[in-house]
């Protein structure tokens, strides 16, 4: 979504109270050696989403990938659900009962035990609210704040694809299937996460929701670190040709494109190239390795070939839609 | 609110889902002694709550004892609570702020802790979304689904001040004044949730939100039950001249009245003197035997002065505002 500087104050005020604020999820002390992690989402049309680019089942499957993701940033494996709806009057009934369906098969898919349910009217909006709830070893939950200076950067899963998908649904463009499919079905990368959580060698953890430079200062700022970020980073041709067509910049798909919920972490400089070899081998996808945790205060920059360091610039207004 | 017939199906479909959604809170399993017990409220604006009735800090106040009040009807111990806010563009600044403080205090006054938030925009409506979590023994942890023939019915609070003050509000009418405290600022009823959660004698548990009749349909219906609900209740003279003043009978107010957010539970037959007299000696206030439980199907019948069964007649349609 667009933050406003109202929401990031309230944001900032609200972890000011309390040192939890800031994960991807909150953590609850199960027993000495277990965490629950629990984290609430609310999505909002026409903030979040545009109902008419999705069906109700895909609905029901992206706002569940969207907490399954959560659950991942952390480690943790999820465990339980707990959906909340505000459904305009006169909302279309069989658009609810697909979406409601389908949640519940996805969270069967991932044992995940729906535990409870409230709907409210709403005035003209469709509102969902989602808590989930996960379960972690204490010494295998990963957060945010605990990079350090010379770790490295990697990210499991796309980066930029959804916003392309996005884009062309914007754009009204026919094809670009394979991309709108990774924006409107994203999978939540919660093996990768559960197994990454139990490396030992990950020293920070969250999930790329709102894009690869933002999320980056989300975890510098967390860690009291700052970042260089390579730029470009790996791409195929046809995620070249599909930004051309699109008119958009490698460089503001890549740092600036959100909602692909693949997972950000850093790693130990000495235990990259065991995590990356043993990564490839359990998922058959490789790691990318996007920069370098350095000294600072949250400071993210663009390293382009060649060592120039700047500031990102012309980067997407990040929108949900 | 005004539920239709949609929500109910949606509610229905549901807990046909998971035999966990029924109850004021989902259980999860913390030790072979204890349950966290979660819950998750959305509050919107016109739907459950008028702007122009609610000051920022009676809001805040307000939004944290719904909360409190479903722990308290588990018999919980309130422990951790996530709040997320989609705030309108262009929405007060200082009103926001001015929530956030007080519902930092109410948290801090109960020893919860704020441990996740987020906020979002909104198109027009304010929505909150709350989520508590609590802690119980699980011998402690009560039920709506588990009370059972010849149970009595009593209830710990008021019945029917909350909806005197809404009335009196919503007929804009001056004076009311505690009915209207009553109504804005609820207060939950935590002590007596933890203690009756302890007492062995008490058989199942609820909270009042949605009016004494509408709340004894739901836990007969969770226990495959029936209940006789005694008509007129208690009443002080305060209380009728209330009801005279604004055209309501004592009936609609003490049977459909919602919002009172006191504790409706059941007690086995021969445990019920002892809970009376132990609970107005730790709480200095008495608890009201308003019926009893009968073999059934979930239906609940008006028992009159002299024995006659009814169904009511014009009770209010429940409304949040």
């Amino acid at each position: 979504m667009n933050s406003s500087l109202k929401e990031s104050a309230v944001i900032t005020f609200l972890a000011k109270q309390s040192h939890h604020i800031g994960d991807d999820a909150a953590i609850l002390p199960l027993s000495r050696k277990e965490n629950y992690v629990v984290s609430k989402d609310l999505l909002i049309e026409d903030v979040h989403f545009r109902l008419r680019y999705y069906p109700a089942d895909v609905l029901a499957h992206k706002v569940l990938h969207v907490n399954l993701s959560d659950m991942a940033a952390m480690g943790a494996v999820p465990q339980y659900v707990l959906l909340g709806a505000a459904i305009p009057k006169g909302f279309d009934k069989q658009y609810v009962m697909t979406f409601l369906k389908k949640f519940i098969a996805v969270c069967k898919a991932f044992n995940v035990e729906l535990v409870g349910g409230d709907t409210n009217r709403s005035s003209d909006k469709l509102f969902l609210s989602v808590t989930i709830i996960g379960k972690a070893l204490r010494q295998h939950t990963k957060l945010r704040s605990t990079a350090k200076p010379t770790d490295c950067i990697l990210v499991a899963g796309n980066i930029g694809h959804a916003h392309i998908g996005l884009t062309s649904l914007e754009q009204n463009k026919p094809g670009f299937k394979t991309f709108k499919a990774k924006f409107l079905k994203p999978i939540a990368r919660v093996d990768e996460g559960i197994w990454l959580g139990k490396q030992s060698g990950v020293t920070s953890m969250m999930d790329l929701s709102d894009g690869l430079y933002q999320d980056a200062r989300k975890l510098c700022a967390a860690s009291g670190v700052g970042a260089h970020i390579h730029s470009p980073m790996a791409f195929t041709k046809e995620f070249q040709k599909a930004c051309k067509a699109l008119n958009l910049t490698l460089e503001e798909v890549q740092l600036g494109g959100g909602e692909d919920y693949g997972l950000l972490f850093t790693v130990k400089k000495d235990s990259m190239d065991k995590i990356q070899k043993d990564f490839l081998k359990e998922f058959k996808y490789p790691l990318q390795f996007v920069g370098k945790i350095v000294k600072g205060k949250g400071e993210v920059l663009i390293k382009k070939e060649g060592g120039l360091l700047s500031k990102p610039k012309n980067l997407p207004t990040f929108s949900h839609f």
